[in-house]
């Protein structure tokens, strides 16, 4: 008699199969879902693995192109990063994956869920956050922090064990001393020898983008159209090649993105559990993109406008990172800060080269900058007395407080 | 019969010669004051050519050790940027040459001071704010500002007419089809040719640093530690070379980022006078500092608190910008971010390659980052049971607020 | 031969009566232009009067309805309120009445404004942002910012002696030694002997409410609906009488406030111009609907985008005392604050007495108030264990960060 | 052999009597503590009725001194009201209680520490985050969170038939259908037949405040005096009578409020915990003191530096209400308000009557305020010219940015 039914994230690796077949053993009907989200994978073996696991039903789901309109370009439009630095390659895709698996849930009557997120990290949180918004009364299995389960499998060895003993196809290469999580938008290594946040990330490590070193000695340079604060065409200037849908845009983003080295980082940053962790991330395509929508945005957007999206933006990208993509506070904050891209429009040109993006340029249609009135040369409509004034007044408050020392 | 006193800011080039001279027509008596603030001057010739020009007294100040103790270590602490992108090289400076020339001003009973800064930049008002806070009677006579000059000299033509009918040395070299200033911090570039926004700048502009493609092929790897969030000392790691003076630590970081062609950005960027500007900037050591900061600082400082600075620090950002470096609010910020920075201690280790600065690794007495809790190996103080209960909290808001359609 | 036509905001005083006669002695045609925005004014006689000083045409406007609905309601939804006191009365007829005298001005095709606003007050700058927002090539006529009108007219008297000389009627009662400004949301009191911080109020200032020692001895207890953040209707529960055009709805309010007493203030405030004053209002409508609407929209709002719609209210209540309504990020701000508005529904009761609003209780369609989660008397869908983690999870960055001193 | 020596966070009721049996039936030596801060009750029959039913030692704390100086003023100092209305009464008396408990906890070697808050509500987080702060190892037992007693305890019947089984007193008078917490700062109403958000409170709930419809008929008028933002001294004004401690200062005016029916209001609230609640509460001296600060402090603090200070004061009552006094974060926030309040200095007159404070006057050597500038009679160091340059450099930005449609 089954205890139910269970929609498992699984990835074909070594975790997700033994979670498999242990949720048989626990009584589970298992159905197993894995999201292309433009990882490598050998998605067929994936299938067949899960089936000769005993897995009820088998999907396999791509999403590149909705990850790529739905999730990645308001993140863009939101100059989306966390603390100054990362991102949000992982928090991005969470959303977009556990919406599929709720999905498949709901379709299929499961009335439960499962991954292999560790208890010590924010995927299990944006996971299931996602899943209680999307689904109130979904019941979560997230083994990890079960304790017959965590305590029964302590180390790889117990999986291994565990594997061979039911069937379970063992991995013949060594795990590489780290974990590390792909799509489309990134690769991020982190935990094993890089937990250690002094030693230097290993030479061979990457794998989405070349060595800077080893990258081209000249550029390529690039010119990328926006419209509403988005991509709509990306254009290899010298060799006029061009995209124009979504996923080809970022897909061409990140081949020349990855040619030259660009959107390699290591920082230490704070998880939403409290610990701080150091990662290591590689983002080509969408390190070029930050750096040219946060040009033609500038360009285009009034300056008092941009200080209260650029809060936003913050915000926003807190929000991802804790995983409340699906929360009311988030999607208020996707609806202003689209409606902030009504005007960012407009085409940037930059270069790739050697790690680095250079913006060399920009025109719009839709700019506001006025060529007339900042220049030196001609006056423009503008009477330079007028700022006397400006400055005389902004001092006013000066008067009363008194002379600071100095 | 002198109608007073004035303290000109005076640079040695074509536009203050001449205001030099003008003044004295005007009736004034001029003393000039040229600050050294790290830029490349001949300080003596300039000495002598305002003496000649009739200068009642000339000062040459270095300011170039207060500059980089008072102005720029606390906007590292900050991680002071305007607009996301520009590091405010020219901005920060302001206020350390006017609080000179207002020193000066006070001390040879001067109540005019006087500029050659335009009157469509920001630059007119971060001088005069300075001035208003510091000597709140001075008058301020702006040149660029008043009718009867600007209409006099509307174009180089009558400057340099004016400098051959006065005596003035018109220089020989013809002028750079931009316009350029430098300290120790950066060297930004605008007007002319750059006003064009849509036109790349041309190859030659940048003076400080190497340009990429021509940098050396093999990365140079540095260590800087920090205390209370400034530098306090740099390595060259392979070298064992170091610097531990601010002015040393400093020129060492431009002269090594100057080297990988770190930290040049082509922007526009939105002036306090309310037109957008386009603006390239270098700025090597500033660079490199503010991500080896920005490394150092989310490694030792509590998640929240480092919430609540960031966001003064984009505050402290546009304070600078337009020029509120002496009034209440910055001196308060400036307070607040200091004490954020208590135990912002440690040890970046980078390297700086082909126009980038890579983080390589840190370490602290002060972290904040705890191996053990965040390790994948060991439990530590944690269980993952507890992630189960957080979870569950941060979703009870969604179940009244109903299932979002997706 | 005439200099061309002027729009004078003209209030039948003194001040604006003078400055009539002397536009037309200055050369220019004058078209008066006065707005019905609530106060109590002889409107006839001020028409009759602005015709026999010679105005070329006189516009009398009834704005009060859409001074309610296009600007109060935006300013109810958004909670806006000046330095945490101030309702903002003044501030927000301002673009109201300045865009209708840009609407006569370019329909009557003159090329200038003028209004009788001081040269140290916030008005000036409210009426004539939005002139040049809606109207960039208007030019702009401040009487009391030009030293020929203002060295003419030191005091009162001088005014006095040009009007007897210029055939204008002299008013006979003599005048209130403050400044007044009233409206259908408040009435300001301003200057004179209210300029001393420290002297209480005299008894007889205020005419909009009457004084809460002499208010009834029992309450009125009201019904106040909301639909998208503004009332759509308000019932006087125990007589049944009840209010539904915006108009009607807030006069009824004025009216009921207005009996009890209720909104009178005495603040000192931050002008926009950078000096402190002293001001005394009372809103006896505007401070009842404050009140409502923070109770409806808590009791529907989710609480996350209630913090960011604070944020977001505090920055509009700044735009708006500045005087920014007509800009872009006003524009944009009153967006995200409408958008915010959409589930702000429901009923509130409430009492007002002896100049207090007590709000009494409330119900809505679309709460997000769950009486089973949050009874103690039955569970709900709730696990009091999931407190547990939830605490913990929070209290993990202490232990990284040490044991405080206490 | 006993499991260990908890700490008991008693209050003399029904339900930490039962708790305080239970433990002991559990295993546990019990040590009980109640804190005095400033609520009505017998501390000596709670101290007999713990000592009866088994505790091996009884602690009454009179903690009403340092909750006054240490926790409200701070309060004060920060303007801290959460979600615009709710004062923090309960709130900012969990952190005080819960510090002696550890004291008491680390001095007697106790490894344990145990409260009867509810497994719905902020109480147990802010009871729980500060124990965690201060005694990072410390044990938490929470009945109301553990399945085997709230299973047991389900209704008050249990509890009573527990009671009588067990050798407690039974309480005699009937319980109020609802549920309140008292202490100097204020009382708190809750639960009960006060779940029904739109039923109105029972006319005899208030117990700290006089109905404002049986209050006197005429106000009172004291002086409050500041000194870095709290008050120093109180002063009856007719009655010459005054109060200069913080525990005196704050008696004496919750006795002026309370007489006047001053600080009741009537809320829906977001709990840290995901769930709206609706609470009523009273806090009359608090009230008081909430309109004076802001009135000193605006008059004394520079316009921008007080917007700053604003943002940090909503932050801090966030921390506050949500638990956080003892994070780093609130440690920070709490040192940036208090350097803002170096120059909060001066005396408030105000009034209170039937409910409300009015605010009457204020004076301070401290003030920003100018007479002079501002006054519209003389012109002060003011020119008014200067504000047509500021109004239209403020307008620069409009014009690119286009007419808007009105």
């Amino acid at each position: 008699m089954s205890k139910g039914t269970v929609v498992l994230a699984y990835s074909g690796g070594l975790d997700t199969s033994c979670i498999l077949v242990w949720l048989k053993e626990e009584g589970y009907d298992v159905i197993t879902y894995l999201a292309n989200i433009g990882q490598v994978e050998d998605f067929d073996a994936a299938k067949k693995k899960a089936e000769s696991l005993g897995a009820k039903k088998v999907f396999i789901e791509d999403l590149r192109a909705e990850f790529v309109e739905e999730f990645i370009w308001p993140s863009v439009q939101a100059s989306a990063i966390y603390e100054d630095r990362y991102l949000l390659g992982t928090s991005v895709a969470r959303p977009c994956i556990a919406r599929r698996q709720i999905q498949i849930a709901r379709q299929e009557g499961a009335q439960y869920v499962s991954h292999g997120a560790t208890g010590k990290g924010n995927d299990q949180i944006r996971f299931e956050l996602t899943c209680y918004a999307l689904y109130p009364e979904v019941q979560i299995i997230a083994p990890w922090r079960i304790p017959e389960f965590y305590n029964r499998f302590v180390g790889r060895k117990d999986l291994m064990e565990y594997a061979e003993k039911n069937g379970i196809p063992v991995p013949v290469t060594p795990k590489a001393p780290w974990s590390m999580d792909a799509n489309l938008m990134h690769i991020s290594y982190e935990s094993g020898i890089l937990e250690n946040p002094k030693s230097h990330a290993p030479a061979g490590l990457y794998l989405m983008t070349k060595s800077p070193e080893d990258a081209p000695n000249s550029p390529d340079v690039l010119e990328i159209e926006f419209k509403k604060g988005v991509p709509i065409k990306v254009t290899h200037v010298k060799e006029g090649k061009s995209k124009d849908t979504p996923l080809d845009i970022f897909s061409y983003l990140n081949e020349m993105g990855g040619r030259h080295g660009v959107g390699r980082i290591d920082i230490v940053e704070n998880r939403f559990i409290g610990m701080k962790s150091r990662g290591i991330y590689e983002t080509p395509g969408g390190t070029i993109l930050y750096h040219a929508h946060l040009d033609i945005e500038t360009f285009t957007m009034d300056r008092e406008v941009r200080r209260i999206k650029q809060g936003l933006g913050v915000k926003f990208a807190e929000m991802l990172y804790n995983g409340f993509w699906y929360s009311p506070e988030c999607e208020f904050v996707r609806h202003c800060i689209d409606k902030s891209q009504e005007r960012v429009e407009g085409k940037v040109q930059l270069s790739v080269f050697k790690g680095q993006v250079y913006i060399l340029g920009r025109e719009s249609p839709k700019s506001l900058y006025n060529e007339d009135l900042v220049s030196m040369d001609v006056q423009g409509d503008y009477d330079p007395c007028d700022a006397s004034g400006f400055i005389k007044i902004n001092a006013v408050r000066f008067v009363s407080w008194g002379v600071p020392h100095c």
